[in-house]
């Protein structure tokens, strides 16, 4: 056993297979990457790495076991994939997952190979667990899979508290204390124990507040699209360099991959001073046109070399960035209502207007460089057939309604 | 200038006329009066008082008006309305106003009387203010009136994080220093900044969610019922006690009183001792015939004699606990997006969400001593005409789906 | 198991014998007895009761035997004993222990008759507990008793941190999980393990933090000095009131009685609106003369008559405050370095300068009535032959040195 | 005016100088590195920067400012000094520094020239501040000098508070909101105003644990021991890189470097594995010889060759890391005690005892590679003559040191 100092639950014992999976590199390495990407750059304390979250997910994955009475094998093997799930996350985390996920078509928990290679498929083995069955709990597969990856999970619990303690936003203070108590299996299914609404629900408005003020402060996403545009540009420009070794590098390795390479030198010198790109057109859904909604990756980049064009600027110098569809999984969260079980979805009206609240803060965002803001907004909204009403572009900005004004960098 | 070591703010300068405020007899009686009344059964930690509250809200209401660069008569006002605005609170805060409101026609924040007499009335007149147009502020009439008492006041903003602090449930924490920093005053109405909709949704949330879990705790809405029903008796019993004497009592007064008295000795003995009554029924709305949510006090004694009879009780150990109409008021808190100013009821789909889970939470409660309910219940229902879907009767009952586990002593 | 949220230690879960114990009316009553008597005073938020600080002990103790895998009767003992360790505590805590003991014979941790009576007896012995020996381990007898009355006992780690949560004074931020996580019996004497030299100096440190700004504040001392007195009138003017039931009330009784008794109604009343004396003197030991510092109950109340009538006041109305021997036992924590046992005393240099630290903030207070300070100073150096340069007088008083400016009245 | 949200201070109000210094590369290039260097391998949350800390130096500057009532130009040089502060270092803070002041001749509080040039020089004289002036304050001269580096200065507050919050340790938790309050100028010096001994002690105690159990941990002192052994590599293997340019590096910079260089790759994957030197010997300062605490640079070079060859490792796998002199200045904090300046160093028993518990503290390390440590225990003891009894030589150990033993110095 080993015990861990963590800011946020204190100490942290570390027992069983995921001890021996503590000093692999695979998981040594996610203390090299930041757990919120680019949002330390609107909030400054914000250096949390997935390491410290996978011990809190490690850490709240044994509580739920001990209250629940699981033990032997399963056990172990959740224990393995709290600890293992987020191995697969590439630099930044999720900021350059769509990139990674069109070139090498895996998002950040499929680790079936990852699990089942090195150091950490031979502690797996050693162990008595098999790699791919580990895997498919970090996918979310079967009954114990819901706890690692589902709507009542226990890396959700870790995330809020730990993302509010970090950046000093409060809204992700839920009680991750009482939800471990809670959980229960009934007919194979995770599910709250009786009278925990409320528990349940807070999970949710948690999540719908952070959302706009953390993890979609237009910094974080004017940042992030920034970070994205020059990592396909490294891909592309460097031969030796494959999209699967791009997703394991580490921060360190691609910012300074950047900082090296021609194409990428003006934005890791950006990245570096946070002179960042400027909103110049920021629309709500109702403005934004079906058709470009529905438009693919490529579409958007000459859609980008079009308005650069028609404002003499170099195709990098915009960025029109669709935020990903506002639909919302239906939530099926399932809480015990007296004998029954219900799904908080038809229980609390307040998952339908959170579901609302998703579409009203939904935003597209055309981004350029500062000088040409106001002209990049007039011809993007008229390229991009946005209408005005929905659109606030540059010159009438103001001060538009879903900021967050502290650490605004625009 | 004074400055206090607060467990919520730190420190707190406490200037100007609210300094002289802070020694009267008014005020430091609110050291003597639980912030929470009943709710520390529930909730162990949940001691303190409406004088550190008061204090908070003073600090708020202090840096509120230095960022709207608010100053001489009117800040004045403010702070002395700010630092008296519960002077008005019977003992146990909220948990026998509603008899003594019966009884005296006052609630808590009709204070004309209280602060035009005594050491506060000289302390405001020796600082230039005139005693009733404080009390204007703290009924919440004019302009600053909508800080102190207000759909946007700094009483809200103190009260959750304080309540979060001491009984360790942290749904209410919300941000005040942001809150305070966002608000001004557009065209005499207070509103918040543009970018704000979380922070006024993030206010509406945290009462929604801290409700049913703390303030409607099953817990302490019996330990409240009981104890209004003891000071009743109380009342009736002591001919040399006028209801506007119990209104100016603390605690410790309240209690002792109710140990001396034949008629109450044996709740103060429960009360002590946390010898509850439990539930023989907690029914939903929709269980709930019209009538029983129109009946008046003396109706509701009247069928809790009923019920009692029916059971070969003492009337005193049947109580039937109607929750206050569920309808909330309009939110008319007001939000800045863009140049409009735009209700947030309008804005956020999650005000018009958090009205019916009101609804959802609400419930009628009929509470006896323990080797009773379950005949209780059963009479209960029938009496009440409740609908039996609705009604969780006590030998059905399990874990019903409102229900804190923790601190549940029932 | 019954779960308890606390503001400290987030959940607590009772077990056993202490889930029991809980419901008996001597647990229940420590709902009702502040921590801390009258420290709230000078701390406002300082409301935190014996009930909850015994929850915190229970939780600790528990957290220490399982990891020091203590089973079986001893757990159980031990878990029954950090619940009842301050049944025996009188009203206001510490205040008053001085009278009652010497009235009864009795200090707080003497509860041999409270453990074998009543319903707590009951539960002992249904649980096959024998009271004696549970009261044996309040009293710090035996191997365990080292674990709830000792160098290294839990309710000191409880009463540190949660003392410096309410008062928000940091200065008592100990370590308890990594205390409890290091505790470890070697030959039948509790020791911390090796590395953790820092964690028992900090448990000194903080104490010796605490002391001066909170414990022994001077609004602290200044009221609990008034308290005691007022409590020696109560009990010498009501021929009905013994010093046992003295012993055994609440806060609220105590308050009450005074209230109710023509003797003490005017402290009652300075209380009620923090009116407190003022120090006339406030001495450091260099300026103490040898006898004073021998001076019995008696003789200091002669002293205080003697005072007052030189002064033309109520011998009520002068206090000569002389703070208990600044002799701290010899420090006999153990920690392990490497193999070895050594003791704290000598291994850390912290410890001796703790020693002579204690002596320099030690002081002797004379106080009395705001108008006479001056006057009762000059007399008071005089008669209690005080070194002028030793004794800072009221008319030089100015700021001196050892007080706590915040929350400082007088 | 620009707000920033700090996970530590909460809403921070970057005013006058300090808002046009944000935006500087000098200043935004703190961002990149962390504040405590290798202490995260030990610690894991503990990846803040050097960034956000100046933040929090600047706002407690701010805040003892005003309560001094200093303004002007004097208030806008020490904004400035606060926010340039740390500009100096390299990566990974303290870690290189003996490296880089050997070769540069440059402390990182030595900033002249820094301050002179690019964007902050320009920032500066705008403003109207002579960056030699600002410079100055850095390092600690003048009057308000004190403030920014000094005995009581701003900085210590705020890492002693940030570096608890981040690791968990909680034993930096002062109370900083009193102390600026507490300051002030008497006669030039800046001093505690009466009644804060124990703040002033808080100070230094808060230090002395914090030291080491967090600052001097063993797997800190280890890693930054190997660090500083491969940035020499680096700085001779490479020609085209210069010692200032390698102070001006940020850690992403540094760590590449030596992932790209042939001499120090071995190294960097250690680093990136966490897969660290062991504790071959750990000697208290009673056993050192004096000639080896007299060794210089070079001497310690050739004793690790002796060593290394001594059994057969290369001269990289063997490490001998004497720690600086334990001689703790005399501490010169000053507090007022009455009407007089008296220093610490004599009020106050605990600073003597401080400086002893520093020796006591002291540790020579020898490290290699695990394999190697026994045999490199023997002889490291007999070439540095080491006295056994003072030396803990690996193979009686016990604990090794790359656990996350809680600062387990032993």
């Amino acid at each position: 056993m080993t015990t861990i100092k963590d800011s946020v639950h204190d100490h942290i014992e570390v027992e069983g297979v995921a001890a021996d999976l503590l000093d692999t590199p695979a998981v040594q390495r996610l203390r090299h990457i930041k757990q919120l990407g680019t949002v330390q750059l609107a909030y400054p304390s914000a250096n949390h790495t997935r390491f410290e979250h996978s011990l809190g997910v490690y850490h709240l994955a044994e509580q739920a076991l001990e209250h629940m009475d699981v033990d032997g094998i399963d056990a172990e093997r959740v224990r393995a994939a709290a600890m293992l799930h987020d191995v697969g996350h590439g630099p930044f985390s999720h900021n350059i997952e769509s990139l990674t996920h069109r070139e090498t078509g895996k998002y950040h928990d499929d680790v079936d190979e990852l699990l089942a290679q090195g150091q950490v498929g031979d502690v797996l083995r050693r162990n008595g667990l098999d790699p791919s069955r580990v895997a498919g709990l970090v996918a979310g597969e079967g009954k114990y899979g819901q706890l690692v990856s589902g709507e009542l999970d226990v890396d959700r619990m870790d995330y809020l508290v730990r993302d509010a303690h970090h950046t000093g936003v409060p809204y992700g203070t839920i009680d991750p204390g009482r939800l471990v108590r809670a959980l229960q299996f009934v007919d194979g299914e995770l599910v709250l124990a009786p009278g925990n609404v409320q528990s349940a629900e807070s999970l949710l408005v948690a999540r719908a507040l952070m959302n706009p003020t953390v993890y979609s402060h237009h910094v974080a996403r004017i940042s992030k699209a920034m970070l994205r545009q020059a990592a396909e540009r490294l891909l592309r420009s460097d031969p030796d360099l494959t999209a699967e070794e791009l997703r394991r590098m580490d921060d360190h390795g691609l910012i300074v991959a950047m900082r090296l390479c021609a194409e990428t030198a003006a934005f890791a010198r950006r990245y570096a001073e946070r002179d960042l790109y400027k909103r110049a057109v920021w629309a709500e859904l109702g403005g934004v046109p079906d058709w470009l909604l529905d438009a693919d990756h490529e579409d958007l980049r000459e859609l980008e070399a079009e308005i650069a064009g028609a404002c003499d600027l170099d195709p990098r110098e915009v960025i029109v960035d669709v935020a990903s569809d506002p639909a919302m999984t239906e939530s099926t969260s399932r809480v015990m209502v007296g004998d029954e079980i219900r799904e908080l979805g038809r229980q609390s009206p307040l998952v339908k207007a959170l579901r609302t609240a998703q579409y009203q803060q939904w935003r597209l965002g055309v981004y350029t460089v500062e000088e040409a803001s106001e002209r990049v907004g007039r011809v993007a909204v008229d390229i991009l057939g946005l209408e005005v009403d929905g659109a606030l572009v540059s010159e009438r900005r103001g001060r538009p309604a879903t900021l967050d004004e502290f650490a605004d960098a625009t």
